[in-house]
């Protein structure tokens, strides 16, 4: 394993606290960080942590699930069946700034005297606040007391409320309260050099549609340059002072300002509501969306704010009791929890509101991969989900099911049968410029049959597996034995495959490719046998809407049966690939530190010669598919893969916890586990500033309850082999399982 | 093989001659290919075959070698170390059209009533000729007779003469000379789908930066607007009739126009002289260059066009005395003749005045692979070259010397030694969007080792060698030897490259790959040595200057006598890479033909899982490293890849010629050769109006030569073996060997 220097912020800064993360004190080096690890979600809207000046700040962003621009790709080099079109996740229109000014000085944080600072994010309120004593330049005291939430209840609205009281001298105050179009915020030099990140839009996006003021409220309506998605966005106020105040509202196509000022003597707040709702579409006509703004602006207002932090702290109670992980470690143990509630707490960030959208590699904590959809939401979100909060896989799964057309029609480009799932994507079609990196991680189809094959099992769901389970098991197992071919040696062959790893691409018989082929072939055969014994209606109308044809299932089983996978016997390994083992090792420790990730700092060339891994696949498939392998082959892969794995992928932490504490590796369980676990809150990847690592902290989980509680549910059925780690003197978490909720104190 | 359906165009259309192609009519059917087939070019500057019309035209271009724009690459997805920087060659103005005007009826060919029409390719003279007569609407009849050279002699002149005669009735005459930019005519929808064509620059490349006129003569210089590069270019007029006439000139910054107007009696011609210059730079102020054009236009213009004529005879003399090859054939012996002569011709004017520059895939006949210089040059163009005109293939070596520093960049871009030449490129730099297909191709520095290596065997040029040949190959066999291993078996292994043939990308021990590199290791370790013992200064500057170290030379020696060399014993075959052989067969019988060439019907990761082959590399091998297979290796090597081999590459056809015919496969030999001769001419391709197929036309001498001549040049000796076909009367041809002529009579 590679060793990596984690440093948790400094306590002085951050106090530790088990339900909320604190900052105690604004500092330069970590407001970066503190922009994302401070963001709001409800898996629809989501708001980075920036402060309500806007400044600093290394990206601002509000973002609307699924709600993309696209734009042509130009590749230098075109081929066949390339992907023609870029998806983006727009930033949309900023609600959050509320810009203050005492005696016309602006507040600042960076350079203001702030003789009380407290940002809070409180993670069982879901809500970020801040509560700072401002010591102006000319000697004032002025207390500024706010708060924001996006609404787990309605997923269209965010609240923000703003208090400025001057302590001890009458002040002039003005708060700029505005709408901001935050288009052109991305450093587009930066995006040339890191692929993770994602495409800056140059053109103009959102073109205004509709507009309209009234008093304090604004609504705006848009349609995007190119795929021609509309938004509605809205936002209103309520100002309330003892003092005599004044409003100006400005406003235009790009958004609006409202301007509150007022003079205040000591004691007497200036107090601010401001709501803002977003609503979008793949075709309503804006000046629809607008009104729909306007009637959630209603709805929020009629209610008050008082409602939506009441509505806020029940939803999260419902989630705490399903999804909570307790534990009791010698060393940190607040900071533990914390850190663990943190992860935990931003998957339902990302989730809870996501009906008809899914899950982006960063949530909505950023544009970072363009906001595309992987699949590591099917390998990691939704199996957290299947067990906490079953109704948010299945709305996960369905999103996925809703895609199948387009991947039917992906399958026919690439001239195959069945059905071929984009590698990244939000509308259903393939947007990976790099098909070696992309389109080749055929595995996808075989994850998201996995993650639905296990959603049913762990859930007792025989209805969406019969309803729209069958229908994608079957068109994946389609493109598995057309993909494949029978070999010389007999033996069924999967060629020309990007595995999960991406440090090398396009080989042959990638063993997790093939093993979880194996495993969508056998479910998918499993499925239709069970239909067609059991349930002789849906099996017609899955024949019918697959053109299912007799024999298909049995050259499924025959492929499965023969299926090769790669094994050493002089090792006792899986190799990774059919050419794996004969290419050079990389030389890991002759490599400096500030070379990795390797991929920021070595041509894909280079790094593809070498035995050399982003992350360990094979180890990820004796987990998956444990009951495969004897726990020896599960060892020796562990051994073998972990010396050559950078963890240069955040979901790599997360999995090698796992097969470390069930291989008996404690001491790397207990340090990738410390890696998974502060992947963000310690920057362990050097990126957080760039979003949350929504699969690592949702991996936060599977390290808890499959690594060190040792939950394994092969075939559906419950078990347990605890791994509880030295110096932990308890771990308790929660599972729904077909119907019963286990609770589990270890 | 892949059988394809040749029709030559048919006769009555385009009569045979020996040293003519001749158009005997227009045919819609016929021009797009005419418009190449009837391009001029000296190798630094290229005129497609439009007519003096303009109209119909497929796409008129004019070229000046290396004169390119640039543009950033936007990478779908970034990595580290992929090419930044597009480069594309420019077409320049156009000064071809001079438009006629009868009673102000416009002469438009393909609706024109021509009872007289001939358009002759001289190339002996170096002309293109047009001789018309013309019915017009009104019943006139008007010779048109033109001809226009790019002369052989001053690589920066184009001259044309157009002469009109009305035939029998009083005619108004007008003729509108043009110069004229010719941005924008290619269709950039077709461009999105067939990667062989060039980058549609769709931003205002050329910007004025000097212009001036004087009578009929106009001067431009311009400064192209990313590469910063610089063009001159003037054109000139003589204009003569018996009648009076009137001459207007109008001009602005992208090109001028002359409009020559009189009235001529039956009789009476109307003549008209054009002179065109081009000139360019990396550097050199447009004001300078316009100075220049000037200049050349008054030489030209005082020799004059009998002078011109006469010197472009001269230089096309010594180019057949050397390079001509006679055939007598039972079936079609003029045909055959014309079609040998128009290939070769093809060649001289790709190279005759290319000092400073490469050769383009298709030479200065179109924008196709955007201009840029490939390994093609090296493997075909040079060794023709070397043999027929030892002062141009010297020429293009001494230019692929000069990029060897910007190897030595990209070597290190790419983490290795030495040097690393770009797989495409004008400028020096990769030039490659498609990694994977492109900079993968490490076997480009081995192709240049190879061609440098030969050249100086053939021509016996021991000083070239040690000048510049030597630093040449101790860069590159650095690089070899860095980026192969030892594996555990003790033999040295290259991983991660791709081969000549595209339809495999980034494999592991490419047997041409790694015979080609052996070959490098141990031109390089002979050249030091030799060096060493015979040239101790010329020894010293080289380790000054590559900073040669002890025990480098026995480093290569060692990766060299440890090279493995997939060899399959069941097959008695050279696997073409270590994987190759586990791939399922393509169903070369069940495809349909509209369905090739496949890199346009099917995705690259489907074309990638097949043992299916653009071009046969391990056949490729067997021909420049021949004495390192038996006889048997050779035919069992090229009786397995010919049926896998589509020769959807054009570089294909040429070299299964020369091994078929060796390997005894006579017939298969003949239609090969058929499909290089008349790869253009009967556009076997179906490409052939987007230019000529440069390397493939010197294959044409190879497949002669080498193939049925059955000459080898292994080790500096020259050997015959030869194969002449049945039904040829006799072959002749004529090689220049170490300060010999050699002349060959079968």
């Amino acid at each position: 394993m590679l060793k990596r220097d984690v440093q948790p912020p400094p306590e002085h800064l951050f106090p530790p606290d088990e339900w909320r993360v604190v900052e105690a004190k604004y500092t330069d080096r970590y407001f970066g960080r503190a922009e994302t690890v401070f963001s709001l979600s409800n898996g629809y809207l989501g708001v980075r942590g920036t402060m309500e000046e806007g400044r600093p700040s290394v990206s601002p962003g509000t973002f609307v699930n699924g709600f993309h621009e696209t734009w042509p790709f130009l590749h230098g080099e075109v081929a066949y069946g390339l992907a023609q079109t870029g998806q983006t996740l727009v930033n949309v229109l900023d609600a959050t700034p509320l810009r203050l000014y005492v005696d016309d000085e602006p507040l600042y944080i960076p350079t203001a005297r702030t003789p009380e600072y407290r940002r809070v994010l409180d993670m069982r309120e879901g809500l970020l606040a801040r509560d700072i004593v401002w010591s102006t330049g000319s000697g004032k005291h002025v207390r500024v007391t706010s708060w924001r939430l996006v609404s787990l209840e309605d997923r269209h609205v965010m609240a923000m409320h703003y208090v400025v009281t001057p302590l001890d001298h009458q002040a002039s105050l003005a708060v700029s309260s505005q709408l901001l179009d935050r288009q052109g915020m991305q450093g587009s030099e930066r995006l040339r050099h890191d692929p993770r990140l994602g495409k800056f839009l140059e053109h103009r996006v959102l073109n205004c549609a509709a507009r309209s003021q009234d008093g304090l409220r604004m609504l705006l309506g848009y349609r995007t340059a190119n795929s021609g998605m509309t938004l509605g966005v809205g936002v209103d106020h309520v100002v309330e002072a003892d003092s005599d105040l004044r409003t100006d509202v400005s406003f235009d196509d790009t958004g609006g300002e409202l301007v509150v000022t007022t003079t205040a003597g000591p004691g007497m707040p200036l107090s601010i509501t401001k709501y803002a709702t977003y609503h979008s579409s793949r075709g309503v006509p804006p000046e629809e969306l607008v009104a729909r703004a306007g009637r959630a602006l209603d709805r929020s207002m009629a209610g008050g704010l008082d409602r939506l932090r009441t509505v806020q702290r029940e939803h999260l109670d419902r989630f705490w009791d399903r999804a909570d992980v307790r534990v009791d470690t010698d060393l940190m143990p607040v900071r533990t929890q914390q850190a663990i509630r943190w992860n935990l707490f931003q998957v339902a960030q990302a989730t809870w509101c996501a009906q008809g959208a899914g899950v982006p590699a960063k949530g909505l904590t950023s544009q970072a991969y363009d906001g595309h959809y992987f699949w590591d939401s099917e390998l990691l979100v939704v199996p957290f989900l299947a067990y906490t909060q079953p109704r948010l896989a299945r709305n996960l799964l369905r999103f996925r099911y809703s895609m199948l057309d387009r991947a039917r029609e992906r399958a026919r480009q690439m001239s195959q049968r069945g059905a071929m799932f984009p590698w990244r994507t939000i509308s259903g079609e393939e947007a990976s410029a790099n098909f070696q990196a992309g389109t080749a991680q055929y595995h996808i189809n075989a994850d998201i049959a996995y993650a639905l094959r296990h959603y049913t099992q762990v859930r007792g769901d025989d209805r969406f597996l019969a309803e729209l389970g069958a229908e994608v098991l079957v068109e994946t197992a389609r493109m598995w034995e057309d993909l494949g071919f029978y070999g010389k040696d007999g033996c069924f062959h999967i060629h020309g495959v990007t595995g999960p790893d991406e440090y090398t691409t396009v080989v042959n018989d990638n063993a997790y490719t093939n093993l979880m082929a194996r495993e969508n072939l056998r479910s998918a055969v499993s499925t239709v046998r069970w239909l067609q014994r059991d349930r002789p209606d849906e099996y017609t109308a899955l024949c019918d809407v697959t053109n299912l044809k007799l024999g298909e299932a049995e050259a499924w089983e025959r492929a499965a049966d023969s299926m090769h996978v790669p094994y050493d016997a002089d090792l006792g390994i899986h190799p990774q690939d059919s050419a794996f083992l004969d290419r050079e090792v990389w030389d890991m420790t002759g490599t400096p530190r500030d070379k990795f990730p390797l991929l920021l700092h070595f041509h894909p060339l280079v790094i593809y010669r070498f035995q050399v891994l982003k992350q360990a696949d094979v180890v990820l498939a004796t987990f998956l598919l444990g009951n495969e392998f004897t726990p020896e082959e599960k060892r020796r892969d562990f051994d073998y893969y972990d010396l050559l794995t950078t963890g240069d992928s955040s979901l790599s932490a997360c999995v090698q916890c796992i097969m470390a504490a069930e291989v008996g590796r404690h001491d790397q369980a207990l340090e990738y586990f410390g890696y998974a676990l502060l992947m963000d809150l310690a920057d362990v990847s050097g990126n957080s500033s760039d979003g949350v690592h929504i699969a690592s902290a949702a991996g936060v989980w599977s390290a808890l309850v499959h690594g060190f509680g040792g939950v394994r549910d092969h075939g559906g059925r419950l078990a347990f082999t605890p791994h509880v780690p030295q110096g932990w003197r308890s771990l308790e978490f929660s599972l729904r399982f077909q119907g019963r909720q286990v609770r589990v104190h270890l």
